[in-house]
């Protein structure tokens, strides 16, 4: 295929790079930012522009990868082409793109990038969604080619992922975070909890999370909590993220007993 | 060296299977229920006993793996021995032994144990504290017989990293299991998630969690949190942690940049 990516942040870097590596074309990269493009394209062996204008009408596809405010102007712009238009958003409606653009999908890809990371594309999620059952095709032969888990999955569903990959990704990230700052406060260090951070995670790859929870909440151990708010006693927010998150334990540790 | 395991859960087996295959004798494993007991002792070549009064006074050292608030009852049946007991629990203070017993010590094994996954424990960070000198430099020998990743941690220290560890991995998964639900919910499988899961946390082994972190929070991109607490309208509670830990992350990520 003949691809061009707009944007040249994490998901548009791995992505574009994820592209070429299967052996498609990448034709042109486009960012706001020159230098942006620049560094991408020239790892992927393509164009790079930052003029909309410029855009080289040959792409079979134009792939959106970009914040998602700008995804609607942008698709604006390139409807004038009448090509294949898809983003990359979890948030963003399809009708974001087919309200300009009646040839339109989704390329989700489920996980979290950083530059300072590579990831085994092949592992990644990949969740697609196509104006009609042609392009949902196209796009699911075209995600194969990228990634051996590649997903059918609606607008609506699309969101409840998203939404929930916060819950997953970004809200664990911020509890190593926090974890991190009441080490560095007692003069400890991170790497001590670099493991447990790492076994919880490979825990439930092959288990039901509440099948593995431990610690003070899932026990009802009340004395414990009662010495960690104790603790915290100068932290009020953390009091009352170590409250809620604990009472959200029990309940779900409750109800999956229940289920048994 | 001759060693008594006091318990027979998660803790008391991964630790009592390392000491074996580290080459210590395990001589007897106590648990008041004797099918327990039976089973560990069978699997590290040890006496199974129930009650407390057929303990082996030839054991140097007696390891107790119960419940926090067993602690002090068991080290004070053992104290008639004058041998050296060591804890393995990270929220209780060295205290509970040496009231009873004034050759005392901790033996913290930082790590999520289960009984359905091994767990390589030269990785496991072992927090060690002794009564004095000589029983601290005992317990180092004897800890880096079984891990490679030994620290001395004093009792106010050891008490913040396992409040830590609450953060670092009880509450995390905790969010993993809130997310399993969000997508059962919309007939979406766990699956979808586990790549990013494991992802989230193998980012963090070699770089610090506000550096990595991503989502909408830290990009405090307003629209899709309000799309979110949008789609939890029917989840009071959810919606309360998705709030506070995304203040939380807003915070942190401000003063992060602030610092740098």
């Amino acid at each position: 295929m003949y691809i061009t990516i707009i944007g040249s942040g994490n998901v548009a870097t791995h992505v574009a790079a994820a592209f070429k590596n299967a052996g498609h074309k990448i034709i042109q990269v486009y960012s706001r930012n020159y230098q942006n493009a620049a560094l991408l394209a020239y790892h992927v062996g393509a164009e790079a522009i930052d003029n909309i204008e410029k855009i080289d009408p040959a792409a079979n596809i134009f792939v959106i990868a970009v914040k998602d405010d700008a995804i609607a102007q942008i698709a604006a712009r390139l409807a004038v082409h009448q090509k294949l238009i898809v983003h990359t958003s979890g948030a963003t409606d399809l009708f974001t793109i087919t309200k300009l653009n009646p040839l339109a999908g989704v390329f989700y890809p489920l996980q979290t990038f950083s530059k300072v990371k590579e990831v085994d594309f092949w592992q990644v999620p990949l969740c697609i969604e196509g104006v009609n059952d042609q392009i949902t095709q196209q796009l699911e032969d075209l995600a194969r080619t990228v990634s051996n888990n590649v997903q059918r999955v609606n607008s609506a569903q699309r969101k409840i992922l998203h939404l929930a990959a916060v819950f997953a990704c970004n809200f664990p990230n911020g509890l190593y975070a926090i974890a991190g700052q009441l080490l560095a406060q007692h003069q400890l260090d991170f790497d001590l909890l670099r493991p447990l951070i790492l076994e919880t995670a490979q825990k439930v790859q092959n288990n039901v999370p509440l099948d593995v929870q431990t610690g003070p909440a899932i026990r009802n151990d009340e004395q414990t909590m009662a010495a960690h708010l104790d603790l915290l006693s100068n932290e009020p927010q953390l009091q009352l993220i170590y409250k809620i998150l604990s009472q959200s334990i029990i309940k779900m540790g409750a109800e999956h007993n229940a289920d048994k």
